[in-house]
């Protein structure tokens, strides 16, 4: 069955059934005009929207239904990880073209409601168009932080240190993987996995801005050596990066190696990375230590 | 000069440059990973998404990217609007082709800021993706609510009276009109305007939810039969439409007589109309009356 078969109020009972249920801080939830929901007293709200669109962040013959429901959750919770927020809810915006399965919508959003699930947030609306062209999906995250306790971009000063979490390259060694050849072995499937399901951060941002352990922080969405040049300039600061110390992914390096080209120029070109770059003084080292654990 | 050749990071810049300032309660505004605005002690958060797609809702050759930018928030609003809710940021997601203009971008975007300025919102975030497909704007709207003042489609009871705002119609013949030959007079480019700039009813659906003087209330966006439909269906009740009584459009109702076609059904078929749907026991006339001036 099609998208264009089933038309759209059918679908969307179909995608409801697929959602779990809210939590008890939304007061009205999908099937109205707008969602209500309860920000706690003394709590910031922090917003981000990010799109993924079909064969520019996606293709639909590498990636399957789940994991595009996966990433485009997981790429939102990474803007609210580098925020320091708790995510809190989700609004999910489908343009589907008429020809695509019902059961890929279905899986896409229970991939999508899953990893909701597993960060503590409600899927409380969203909206469904149909297109001529490629598949969009376009969530908005919602997510709360207390006064004082954001991380931004602009907080660095001259002499912190740069930290990043995880491994960098593997994403965009993964693409490239997948353009060229089958994988070979588990650190290549590393490497797709990280490009098909990264893992937001989230956790680690929430632990940093609560213990106040940073003064910059931001996701590497685009890579390391964006973030690098977007922290330092909306911090006034420059900024040195030492090649022989960035912690490129041990999958992506031998990929890169094994083609004649320089793993470190590549990994931090490499975007999709969703790890996060932290700035904080070196007299801070023993707070961000803990704060990790 | 297109968005192709311009680059993501000059494209942000220009765009930002057709913004109006973002009010006091924006804490963190574009350009960091999320924005972070504070919602009022005594306030609930509303909030809701709806896209435009290129050759679904609207045609370039049609509408100015004026008109589209205008539409993508106004359909927003109107959802804020029959929830009771203020209107007060916005998020901005364009999907965009390379070949696209710079200077459509801006028309487009400029539009929709002069919208949001005139209804006091402030844009706060957003993203941009490219596309090989049609355009895709994309807006989420966050509004604010004081608890108990909110509408929903689900307060009707039985013996309530249906009130629609404005008149109905029109934007579907407008659309017709352009599909069909250039308009003829004043009550034709009524017509047009209606589906290329419609008007939310914020502040009606702002008055109805502040003096609690309905029950019920959904925008038109599918239509008065879908809205009777959907807020019958929510409170539980059936609904009965003295077809004699409908608000029709003038321009409409004679573009399709002169057509030979019944003006009702094609009134209440249409969609686009962004009007009002409420609903009220007989005893609250004088309420709704006086909160409607």
């Amino acid at each position: 069955m099609t998208v264009a078969k089933l038309g759209e109020h059918a679908l969307l009972a179909r995608i409801r059934s697929k959602l779990p249920r809210s939590r008890s801080d939304v007061l009205i939830d999908i099937g109205d005009d707008a969602a209500i929901v309860d920000v706690a007293r003394n709590e910031q709200t922090v917003l981000t929207t990010d799109a993924l669109v079909e064969d520019v962040h996606f293709c639909r013959q590498w990636s399957s239904p789940g994991d595009i429901g996966h990433k485009a959750l997981a790429v939102n919770l990474s803007d609210l990880a580098a925020m320091g927020a708790t995510p809190r809810w989700v609004l999910l915006s489908l343009v589907l073209p008429g020809q695509c399965a019902v059961e890929d919508v279905e899986e896409l959003v229970a991939s999508l409601g899953a990893l909701a699930q597993a960060h503590g947030l409600s899927v409380v609306g969203g909206n469904l168009a149909r297109t001529d062209g490629p598949m969009v999906v376009d969530v908005t995250a919602i997510g709360t932080v207390r006064p004082r306790r954001a991380l931004s971009r602009s907080g660095g000063r001259p002499g912190d240190d740069l930290y990043v979490s995880g491994t960098i390259g593997a994403a965009a060694a993964g693409v490239e993987m997948l353009r060229e050849r089958a994988p070979a072995d588990d650190a290549d499937l590393a490497c797709l996995s990280r490009h098909r399901r990264p893992e937001p951060r989230v956790a680690l941002g929430l632990a940093m801005g609560r213990a106040r352990a940073v003064r910059a922080a931001m996701d590497l969405s685009d890579g390391l050596a964006d973030a690098v040049r977007q922290v330092a300039s909306a911090s006034a600061c420059g900024a040195i990066v030492e090649a022989s110390a960035l912690p490129i992914d041990p999958g992506a390096a031998r990929w890169w190696q094994q083609r004649g080209r320089d793993a470190v120029l590549s990994a931090v070109a490499g975007g999709d990375d969703y790890e996060l770059l932290l700035a904080a003084p070196p007299a801070w080292r023993g707070r961000l230590r803990a704060a990790r654990r």
